[in-house]
């Protein structure tokens, strides 16, 4: 792992990193934000996934997370959201391929080599910031915007034994039912939609068997984004967590849009969210 | 005036505004936050100059001011930073020219048709301002970063009667002893360094025979910032300030660089010093 930059920010460090990764076979980078109280103890980490043609720097300059990060004492990650590099297979698309990897193994050519982005997220990925980074895996919590939001939603509800937290803006919920979701996880798992529940947050949740909910699932969502009724549809998954009891904050925001001012409006709630449920652990 | 976009931010409104400038011969754009105080009441105002290279998109979408602004009930104005166009003299330069106006009026060919930046911003801008948005404008406050430090505490200075409240992040303060400054005063200016002085802070400082001291001038300046001893010398805005019984803040903070993530850390601190300035007034 190599240091990209790190500079100095609410009294914690706010860092780029480059490194190797090989489930992607490419180089990525990522950004840590590590608070004060690292310099005492190991502290719960909060992975935040960015949307549609985003890279960790979005959330990184534009969402404020590092104020309430610093007080509260998270350390955010946040990852790039696709494989990049001149060698990985592209389209000339803004909502597939580079920077919309969907958080999902593709299984299809030609993406299936590059573009498995739900093992470098939940294996790869987090090996990498336990080993030089001062945090407690034991306590994580994830967060995303829109696709990352998808991803969000999608990963915890598949590893609720590593992610006790989970919250999301504008997520998208429902891949299976919206044009974004259809493009990407037919490219990437074929068109088979059985292949695709495992990936779609409305239809994991309406399938979960176990006890293992969260104590509760934050989203917010703008009543003024664009999105809404054609690509998130949040309502699906309002009503999936009624049908198998999982408690839900829904929050429904008039006036707000898809932007990082929306995520800056209201990431400090999401960061409590998470703190208050990791420190319970 | 033309609305570029407007979008909802901590309830209030974040907007970018088009508009025909007639001191700079140029369309020219600008930010303006509106909190949401402003349905009830006129509001004070505080002008915000960036630095070398920025728009106003790098203080409204990296700053995180607008979460203080809404608490506080603030005004926030991001003019350009300098004229814009085809048809305007530039430079292959990203310390001069385009993107570098200064915040002067320029006497020297081929500047000094366009490169009006000190009347637009004391003068036909407010006006704009007053014209367009619920401001109290008998309450503003002027602050910037770096150039635009230079450009808020030599504007506050030479117009003590408008600006009630001043501050700055790691300012250049003596652009007649600094490389920036010298390049800059002497292109837009002419060589005749007397003819510096009335875009000086320090040497403004130092002249000064009134008694309209403002309350207290706050500096933030990091102590890890690239530029601070070629380029900034804050010390010698500070020994003025001494000279002239002055009050000055100045801290200086371990560990922090020139960049948005140093302003973002400390703009609240800002906002809070106009704030209690302005409705004292």
């Amino acid at each position: 792992m190599k240091t990209v930059s790190e500079v100095q920010c609410f009294s914690g460090r706010q860092g780029y990193y480059q490194h190797r990764s090989d489930v992607l076979d490419c180089d990525m980078q990522f950004s840590v934000f590590v608070p004060p109280q690292a310099q005492t103890h190991n502290l719960p980490v909060v992975t935040y996934l960015s949307g549609l043609t985003c890279t960790a720097d979005n959330v990184t300059s534009k969402s404020g997370f590092q104020r309430i990060a610093a007080e509260l004492g998270l350390i955010i990650v946040a990852p790039d959201t696709s494989p990049r590099g001149d060698h990985v297979p592209d389209e000339d698309s803004w909502d597939f391929a580079s920077g919309a990897g969907f958080y999902v193994d593709a299984t299809q050519e030609p993406w299936a080599h590059h573009y498995q982005m739900y093992s470098y997220i939940t294996a790869e990925l987090p090996a990498l910031i336990e080993k030089n980074f001062p945090v407690d895996m034991a306590r994580q919590g994830i967060t995303g915007h829109s696709m990352g939001g998808h991803g969000a939603l999608t990963i915890a509800l598949k590893n609720p034994e590593t992610y006790q937290s989970v919250s999301a803006f504008a997520p998208i919920c429902a891949p299976s039912q919206c044009p974004w979701g259809e493009k990407a996880l037919g490219n990437y798992l074929g068109h088979n939609e059985a292949d695709w529940q495992a990936y779609d947050a409305t239809l994991l949740m309406q399938s979960r068997t176990d006890r293992n909910y969260f104590p509760e699932i934050l989203i917010d969502q703008g009543l003024n984004d664009n999105f809404l009724q054609e690509q998130l549809k949040p309502q699906l998954f309002a009503d999936a967590c009624q049908q198998v009891n999982q408690k839900l904050n829904f929050r429904q925001h008039a006036g707000y849009d898809h932007s990082y001012y929306f995520i800056a409006s209201f990431i400090e709630d999401h960061l409590r969210h998470h703190h208050a449920i990791l420190t319970a652990v």
